[in-house]
């Protein structure tokens, strides 16, 4: 089992800053830089959102460009640069050089996100500020970098894995921002994910690719999904270890799985409002893509939230839900269990409260002891296939309205 | 223009009864009947839900096997008689042969609706009480009959239009509950539509798809869609006017437009906890299927409609639903405008806000100020071809976690 630490003691080679560039009126860190000395192998995975912000644009065109030899990123907070046009294009250009400028490195090799609201301009001068402060105060303070790329999130989201490789150590460590727009194929999501460890472009690729499907495309928090998603891995290869072997790969896959699943559970914990963290498994359903849909069709349901959040065990709003999202489905053929906590055992699965197209006689004060937890575990058996499906969701609340109701001003 | 009433004065040969049959808590009506003293040809229009309700999946089968004789609809609240399978299909059954011994007709005459908590078996008794009292008491009450099938509504929704053909005078008038889980597809929706006139089976049934194709197809509360969505129409032929010409038909077609209209847009003005009601015209999309998309997604997203209920002119949310459609989009060939009433004149689409990629330089208290209103009409023209379709929804509320939160007890 790996183990995933909340902090980020450093990671050879590259050095960071979170900062208040001025974007922020409170103040707060708003302003984040992650830097390698040396030439890093990146890889990338985008919203599939087809209104794409500039940064996303610049990003996706860069790592065609010059996938091996990325050594910056730079995030702002407050504008989103999206639904911005050519100037979008062009400040989120601006930004790249600025801070090639500031490093003294190519323009091509400095990639940008950005979060907030969507529609407004990157305040250039202030841009300019955070990559100025930024650039100055390179270090480890991975915490701060963190806080720097915060929008609605309560906290930074940080983690670790340190692998003991026969051929060395490494290290591979992420930050991530969620909040609010979460769902699947990420929303309004940013992380960025380093390791020392030296790895192939295409096997950097498969691997981000691969960890992000079972992480980031499995959680959701409302069901919208944005447009300035992006995921990124840089590979500096400052630990003198080379991932090459099968074993090798499969052992960084591991990790990258770990540190990827921790940092998507952070963003359900830290959603907008949040007061429930609910694992929904499905499983014998038609397929793996029959369960995704069923899971996320279930964690996106408002309705369903709102009885998270209301702690009332209306598992009909379940089967509903399951019921529309394009899956097979046979109620006859389903099964509905609830148990406390985050996971379920596969030998005990919970309270069975739908058993093949039927109510049980459980009883109600059972279910309703479960729901007022902080964290609990429905099993959905659709009784039709081999697919299954893990998903993290998380309940609405009056705070989701409240937040997001007045979110810009 | 064809003008709906509010009301129903009464329909040749129909008789109605909305009762307390003791399934409400709290006294209020609760049960509702509505009766022809002729067989009917009869047409519906059912969930697509996977997971059906046992009424559901009993009056598809009647419809099937005996749509030229249908004389009567039962309808009950707080059971939605779904998820309780082979029993929850004899408690239909049973409803059904209640009803035809009451009221002297053959059991397949009978049809009935359901809604409430899914997953609760029928209270029989009960069923029978309000079968007893309600065909005891058949009358014109139609406010009685909308009041009967009302679960979290706040009031009766039904409707009424006259038409003077040249064949004669009909009415074409229909009761609807909705309130919560409407989406496309119709939701949690019920609703029953008669006419005096008299309509071949296969002209009804089309008649039907179509106006409930442009009604309760496009409304959205809140994206979920239930497992006992029923819109049912009975033609009885009292009035004495055939409707066979294709000028007859069209007429029909128009007046059964134009009240289903008017249903489907009354059951988003009461959709729980709605303070906006909020049109959405999407133009010039590459086709009709993919405006009917787009506009569904931005009703249906949460964030969008949170800001809705903050009158925050967060429009960025509105593109980013938008672009998650699945439909084809291009940022910078869209615009959108908004303006204030429920909808918006050809020539005067109202503020411009987004132009071909880019924001305007509206003012945002512009843009506020028609926020603030009670109603508001977006309108999204894609520039991508000839497709468009209006789509009606609503803001999301503290009420509507409240309401949902705790909705069975």
């Amino acid at each position: 089992m790996t183990t995933v630490k909340p902090e980020i003691q450093g990671v050879a080679g590259f050095r960071v800053a979170g900062v208040h560039a001025g974007l922020k009126k409170d103040g707060a860190l708003d302003f984040s830089l992650i830097v390698s000395e040396s030439d890093c192998v990146a890889a990338g995975v985008f919203t599939r959102n087809k209104v794409k912000a500039a940064p996303v644009l610049l990003d996706m065109q860069r790592l065609a460009e010059n996938p091996l030899g990325i050594r910056a990123i730079a995030t702002n907070t407050v504008s989103a640069n999206a639904c911005t046009g050519a100037l979008g294009l062009r400040n989120a250009r601006a930004t790249a050089d600025l801070l090639a400028e500031a490093l003294g490195i190519h323009a091509e090799q400095a990639l940008v996100m950005s979060t907030g609201v969507i529609g407004t301009h990157l305040p250039m001068p202030k841009i300019a500020r955070g990559i100025e402060i930024a650039s100055s105060r390179l270090a480890q303070d991975w915490r701060a970098a963190a806080a720097g790329i915060m929008t609605t999130d309560t906290r930074p989201k940080l983690g670790s894995v340190t692998v003991e490789s026969p051929s060395g150590r490494y290290t591979v460590a992420g930050i991530v921002k969620g909040a609010g727009m979460i769902a699947p194929n990420m929303a309004t999501m940013l992380s960025a994910i380093v390791t020392d460890a030296a790895l192939e472009r295409p096997q950097a690729q498969a691997a981000l690719t691969a960890a992000n499907k079972q992480s980031f495309n499995r959680i959701v928090v409302d069901g919208d999904t944005s447009t300035n998603d992006t995921v990124l891995l840089l590979a500096n290869g400052s630990s003198g270890v080379s991932l090459t072997t099968a074993e090798d790969l499969a052992e960084f896959q591991g990790a990258l799985n770990a540190l990827t699943r921790y940092l998507a559970q952070a963003v359900v914990r830290d959603g907008e409002g949040v007061t429930k963290f609910v694992t929904l498994q499905i499983i014998n359903a038609a397929s793996e893509a029959d369960a995704e849909k069923i899971g996320q069709t279930i964690g996106a349901s408002v309705l369903t939230k709102s009885a998270f959040y209301g702690s009332d065990a209306n598992w009909g709003r379940i089967m509903a839900a399951a019921g529309r999202a394009g899956a097979a489905l046979e109620p006859d053929s389903s099964s509905l269990w609830v148990a406390a906590g985050e996971a379920a055992a596969a030998d005990d699965l919970g309270l069975l409260i739908f058993h093949n197209g039927m109510p049980t006689d459980y009883q109600e004060a059972d279910a309703a002891a479960i729901m007022a937890g902080a964290a609990m575990t429905f099993t959905l058996d659709c009784g039709l296939g081999q697919g299954s499906a893990t998903i993290w969701t998380c309940d609405i609340s009056h705070d989701y309205i409240s937040i997001n109701g007045d979110y810009r001003s």
